[in-house]
């Protein structure tokens, strides 16, 4: 154990990478210094280059400046001053698509928002010892913003603030590229709602680990802080307050701003369960809506589910799904379809007698539901994701491109593949933010959450995307998020409860199973890389939280046991 | 059960005081509106008021126009608009103190501080139902900030935000005081920092629930932020930075800002043991300074001592203990005394020359030491307070008046009061707020934090202040308090973990066992009245944890099991 800890630790003094988050898929680093120029420029050589391209150089530009991070050693940003003073000046980073890039240029926006498995974001990085000009080399505009998201990582500030440098050079990534394409985060905006502002500084963290999709709950049976064109009763009637709103430019806003930052928005609206608000202005459509006791009707208060066995609540349904799947840019859109609860709608009158006048049972009443919800959404040229449940315990016919969130355990993911489906990991048992609060049903002094203990970023990070498949089902895993659903969290903690946790998914579907010496993940060696990225957060506005005492941080391994 | 929550359901529509917390010892409240007129004005019918009363008042004042908090129901603040344009307006509190309380009338700081066990914070409170007078009388300026804070949660906006208005009058409160003095919360400043800004908002939280005592364990093993007049290197060399160093001002700073609030600050200086830091400025004091594996040295990296055998040792300590104690008005300073390490004696070469040269066992050589340091303590008229091991653990001779720290497990408090000490309850099985949070020591993906699982507010809650005692121990129960470990935790999440959950212990030490009712608190109703707190929290920029969906928040009893 002990020998093992040394090992680690001069392994870590050989490559000191701590700035990296994720880590690249390869990485040669020296030991010189180099300090940015007060000329320095980022020149994008590319013709006609997109404006989302130009404002995420302006971007990495500033915060070259702002972040004003200094190095987490005893000494901090003094311990490099000497050297920094004979250090060499960089003047120029330059970015270029490759020739086959530059063929067919895109924005960022429409890089990230192609179909999952057909967005580039690879990218190739060089920054030399001798101030000779630094480059990035990408196939497409999201390819050079991953790399210039490697760039700000890899400088600092010394002691007075004024000169930014980086350590480590010369710098060499010869390839990068992620592991699996979907790195994401949920976020439920319904438990309790979450304005914009909140949300847009999510996606700048989750950018700034490189993340590829946000997955927003946007609704759920408390609360519909969605507008959707043509549906406006929904939120009128179902959102929290006028003030709790999410407006088409609000959505549009969120889309954007992700989009531009290489994240695409995944929204969900999940049905048929989980949508007791609607009651609220369509209750024609809602069984069991509002029912008590809640528990016999709902995993969770309160109680209100699709009338899925109703025609016209199948086409109100589509109708409503299509309304906004259609203004959103991504090909991904979830239908939920979670946690259905069979009494439900055993004691609704309304889909028994819809039932009967069908003679389908519920299950093939869900079936045609669904076909019908994602049919309407396939003619848009969406691409259906569902919660696990429609995979596993339904006779759900799914098309074959279907995405599925296997989220009850992780245990489910190799049963998902052995139908063929594509799988997207969201296991409670490693990436559930919200587990490890108490209970908050009620008072029960001696009820932990129900999915205790605590996830912390430890656990996360040993999660293995390829466990229990085999070979040919690897490709059916699209990567994986970690999840915080918000019936205990709100603006006040959504930093402290995501960051930086949820980064740990981020760097295992990125850098995948090895770092580039071959050597596998571990959390010894990520532990100092994660402190960076958790204060460059702090420094950006983000309060993620501490994972040890400053003195911890400092010191790479001392606290180790 | 289901008729037990019916119950209870009815008895909180009869008694909707979901304003207060604590709740008092006595109410009595009706069903009318009273609104605030626009020439409301606290009238203070003292003579010669001091003026931290004066600025308590002013600060009420603010606060019943800038809360602008709506009740908690469907509806929010419409719900009492018909209602309010018949409610008569308010256009006076006044403040008077008793015939007794009025011949000595000194500032709120002053009585605050004074000793814990003297402290008078009683006051009663009318607000009737026809717009006459509302009145607070108590028998100290203390009393009256406390009915102040009473006033202040009596009070809603509605939903246009411009008019204020109680919703319980007539309302009685014929005698408010606590069932114990001493009501705290203890933040840690030493793993992780904390501006000055952050305590102060800490403290606002604190006096909005009556808390009456800050725990400030300003410095521990991993930094040493605390400037101390004559001894300015410790803090010089022990702190993470120059920046991250209280002042002898910022400690005036926080002190009065307390005590005008109605919170007395004892300070901890943790000795002779989590004293590591002191090995920079004065290594000729520490033992096993940093010695590795610190496991065999310390239960926290990094490991250090003070040479508890050492005379020159003992009298440096008691010197720079005394010479920051003088500076502060509590009556109570806190020397530490927890998780003393033997093994670090036993391999310090200097310790057992110096038991050797004394010819004192290590345990009278601790005793020898806490005499000194203690000695000097009472010397300036301050009572000492220790961590449960000094009376448990160890034979040191402590003083009839010394405060225990009960905080290994509740279980313990019976064996402190065995022995006729005094004790405050700080046990980590209720009380520690940093539980449940994983481990921080190193990458295990197994394990947790060591104080598993998370301490819920209903779990705090159910602690009963005098399990285990005999009534002729019950005066040795001074109260108890939650607290901050911050390990993992910083400015960035302390709202978060600490509110509203430190709201639990001030009521059941304010309140003690019953509520006016005569039944014993529950935490079924306490709930809505804890969501009402945590609002107001936010309302005043606290950024307090949501306790449930706001769909539950707004619709008492709805969402328990």
């Amino acid at each position: 154990m002990k020998i093992q800890n040394w090992i680690l630790l001069v392994l870590a003094s050989i490559h000191p990478a701590f700035a990296l988050w994720p880590m690249p898929r390869t990485l040669e680093t020296g030991t010189s210094l180099v300090k940015l120029s007060p000329a320095f420029k980022i020149d994008v050589g590319i013709a006609k280059a997109p404006q989302d391209l130009l404002d995420a150089v302006s971007r990495t530009t500033t915060r070259l400046h702002t972040d004003k991070l200094q190095r987490l050693v005893v000494g901090r940003g003094s311990s490099d001053s000497a050297a920094l003073a004979r250090a060499p000046s960089l003047t120029k980073l330059s970015l270029s698509l490759t020739s086959a890039g530059a063929k067919n240029v895109k924005s960022i926006m429409a890089e990230t928002t192609k179909d999952i498995t057909e967005r580039s974001e690879s990218y190739s990085l060089t920054l030399p010892a001798n101030g000779a000009q630094a480059s990035i080399i990408a196939n497409s505009t999201l390819g050079l913003l991953r790399g210039l998201t490697t760039f700000e990582q890899l400088f600092y500030a010394d002691a007075a603030g004024t000169t930014t440098y980086a350590f480590q050079a010369p710098i060499t990534i010869t390839h990068d590229s992620p592991a699996f394409p979907y790195r994401g985060f949920m976020l439920d905006t319904a438990r309790n709602f979450f304005p914009v502002a909140d949300i847009k500084r999510t996606l700048d963290a989750m950018s700034l680990v490189k993340m590829s999709q946000f997955h927003w709950h946007v609704v759920d049976s408390q609360s519909f802080p969605l507008t959707i064109p043509g549906f406006p009763e929904l939120s009128q009637k179902g959102a929290y307050s006028s003030s709790e709103i999410y407006s088409s430019a609000d959505v549009q806003d969120i889309v954007s701003y992700a989009g531009v930052r290489g994240i695409d928005v995944l929204v969900e609206v999940d049905t048929p369960g989980h949508t007791a608000v609607i009651s609220t202005s369509h209750p024609e459509h809602i069984a069991c809506a509002q029912a008590t006791p809640w528990e016999n009707f709902a995993n969770e208060p309160p109680a209100g589910q699709l009338r899925l066995a109703s025609p016209a609540t199948a086409n109100f349904t589509a109708g409503l799904l299509t309304s906004i799947a259609r203004t959103l840019p991504s090909m991904l859109f979830s239908t939920g379809g979670d946690e259905l609860n069979v009494n439900c709608y055993t004691q609704d009158a309304q889909t028994q007698a819809d039932l009967k006048a069908s003679g389908k049972t519920l299950e093939q009443a869900l079936d045609a539901f669904t076909q019908t919800t994602h049919g309407a959404l396939r003619a848009l040229g969406k691409t259906p994701v569902v919660w696990e449940e429609m995979a596993l315990d339904h006779n759900v016919t799914l098309s074959n491109n279907t995405v599925i969130m296997v989220w009850i355990s992780s245990q489910n993911a190799a049963a998902v593949a052995a139908k063929g489906l594509r799988l997207v990991h969201s296991p409670s048992d490693f990436f559930y933010l919200d587990c490890g609060a108490g209970e908050w049903i009620g008072s029960d002094a001696t009820a932990n959450s129900w999915c205790d203990p605590f996830k912390s970023w430890q656990k996360a990070y040993t999660f293995d995307p390829l466990a229990s498949l085999t070979a040919s089902q690897t490709s059916l895993v699209l990567g994986g998020q970690q999840l915080l659903w918000t019936e205990q969290s709100g603006p006040e903690n959504m930093d402290s409860i995501i960051w930086p946790r949820a980064a740990a998914s981020a760097e295992v579907f990125w850098t995948g199973a090895t770092l580039p010496d071959g050597s596998p993940l571990n959390g010894t060696t990520a532990l100092p890389r994660l402190h960076d990225v958790r204060f460059r957060m702090v420094q950006r506005g983000v309060n993620a939280i501490a994972l040890q005492p400053k003195w911890c941080a400092l010191r790479d391994g001392q606290c180790n046991l």
